[in-house]
């Protein structure tokens, strides 16, 4: 029997380009139960299949009593007519999904942008608590990334603001991922989706190293596996993990001179390389950007590291879910 | 005799990189009396002087009534202790610049950093008009920013935000000027002085040229002398010109995407370049910036022109005239 959780839970589902996770949350952000799937990339019916299933999962984890569900999703997401309006990622462009979702799920649905529920997280809760200019880059199979303000969130015109991820660091470096028509972005240089093929080419120029070696035993060389084998020491995928980190560095020290933020998030599942990851990075600011601004800006991880969105999608139903109750009573 | 101007003037004064320009301007944003000199970089009392003495000549032109003067300085400007705390291209560091030139003029005077208050000119009166979400451009001798975000200027933390000429858009280009560590930075690639660096290695190539004949007859190599000639329609110029305009475009995509805003304003010195520079600008957002974003900014030359800043520091001369007038009673 599962006993009810006090205050009840809602549930955070961050749907990654590459892997989706859903948590069923309490009001102390306390995690009761979390549910992993691989994100079918190639298939609206799959895409929608899957959300369900880690939503129900989740769901009948804490016995069923669920008052609602947040998404993170890797979109600009149109709030007025709740739809999905352009994605890099996954098969969901022009699908009216928090709808989609309310109806198969029978409980309210919030969607936002998945580094803008990051943001959320980890602004109200996390890495950015206090800050009132922030930023978030969320390094994953892309780079998204979210812009508060004087404490607000930074929208834009049309809602599609804060692609951190598509500033060019490189005019004429490798073509970007996804629709960007663009090359030489710092997701082409610092994504984790950059890490592992910057990784592949160094096994190919060293087979004698750690990375050479795990392309020989046949693994699939990723952006996690380059973080393992740097954690453990070869220093082939130290050299990419600390040129990455380089890029990394290149970038935020860009936007420390655009925004003068006091604190820099990085968060997303590369985050996972930690310091190999942020030191470099950290490096860079000092030696590129502009006094005080580099100054005044810390680097650091995201504090609930690759849950920020989940976490951050599950304040989003919070809140929605009280705001509702609120007008509606 | 000079007659009165009805409801007073005040005097705006655009302090840039290489030049001084000083305007009595009305309550109507007319101009009464220009005033330019050369901006002295080496000394501090050589530039103090050299604005005394263009703000003398604009107030004797309207007849010595003036209410107040506002400057646009180059330098990130601490509000609270009024002192100009870092610049890239001006000896007026740590120096509590409002008050010394309060003292020397025996007037209210009231100082931002230029490129905020040509938006402001802008913003208010101009190309960017009713916009939330702004960007303006300043291609001088190096290259300014500001940046409106839901009807307000971005500041930071400290005051610095803004310095869009500092993103590096070519990780390993040329080095960037100043106080700026940096390499490849917008500012190292589109502003006047590249402008000028570029004109002259065509020049070098290209003896047969206008620019080669320009530069065999002893002419400067200047951002202004590129800009002449390629209006004149030397190919050699206008390839010059063209290049730096696709410079430009690749750092105005970079802050679409992270901006998403409805207008990029481009103003400065080098704005009398025109369609020759934001022609292949645009072309450049087109290709490279992602959708719907890149569709919803639109490139337009400062409505003020090169004047933007002088007719900023003008309003907020005025502005804070007013304010102080309506606090004292």
């Amino acid at each position: 029997m599962v006993l009810p959780v006090a205050g009840g839970c809602v549930i955070g589902v961050d749907l990654g380009g590459t892997k989706l996770l859903a948590g069923a949350v309490d009001a102390g952000l306390d995690v009761h139960h979390r549910a992993y799937r691989l994100a079918p990339a190639s298939d609206l019916r799959a895409v929608i299949d899957a959300v369900a299933s880690v939503v129900e999962e989740a769901r009948a984890a804490v016995g069923g009593e669920v008052r609602a569900v947040g998404f993170g999703i890797p979109s600009l997401f149109d709030h007025e007519r709740a739809v999905a309006v352009s994605t890099v990622h996954l098969p969901i462009r022009d699908v009216p999904f928090r709808d989609v979702m309310a109806e198969r799920l029978g409980l309210p649905v919030f969607v936002d942008n998945d580094a803008n529920v990051a943001m959320l997280a980890e602004h109200r809760f996390g890495a950015a608590r206090g800050a009132k200019h922030a930023l978030l880059l969320t390094l994953g199979t892309g780079i998204g990334g979210a812009i508060v303000v004087d404490g607000a969130l930074v929208r834009g015109a049309l809602g599609s603001a804060g692609e951190l991820g598509h500033m060019v660091i490189d005019l004429d470096g490798p073509r970007c991922q996804g629709n960007c028509p663009s090359r030489g972005c710092l997701e082409a240089l610092a994504s984790g989706t950059a890490l592992g093929r910057d990784g592949l080419q160094a096994a190919h120029e060293h087979p004698a190293s750690g990375l050479g070696r795990a392309l020989a035993e046949g693994r699939v060389m990723t952006g996690a596996l380059v973080t393992e084998l740097a954690h453990d020491g070869d220093p082939t995928a130290g050299a990419v993990m600390r040129r990455v980190g380089e890029y990394l560095g290149i970038g935020i020290a860009s936007l420390v001179n655009i925004f003068n933020p006091s604190v820099v998030v990085v968060g997303g599942g590369v985050i996972a390389a930690g310091e190999l990851l942020l030191e470099p990075a950290r490096e860079v600011l000092a030696q590129r950007a502009l006094s005080p601004s580099r100054e005044a800006a810390r680097i650091v991880p995201a504090r609930f590291g690759a849950e920020s969105g989940m976490l951050g999608a599950a304040i989003l139903a919070r809140d929605g879910a009280e705001e509702a109750e609120r007008a509606g009573g």
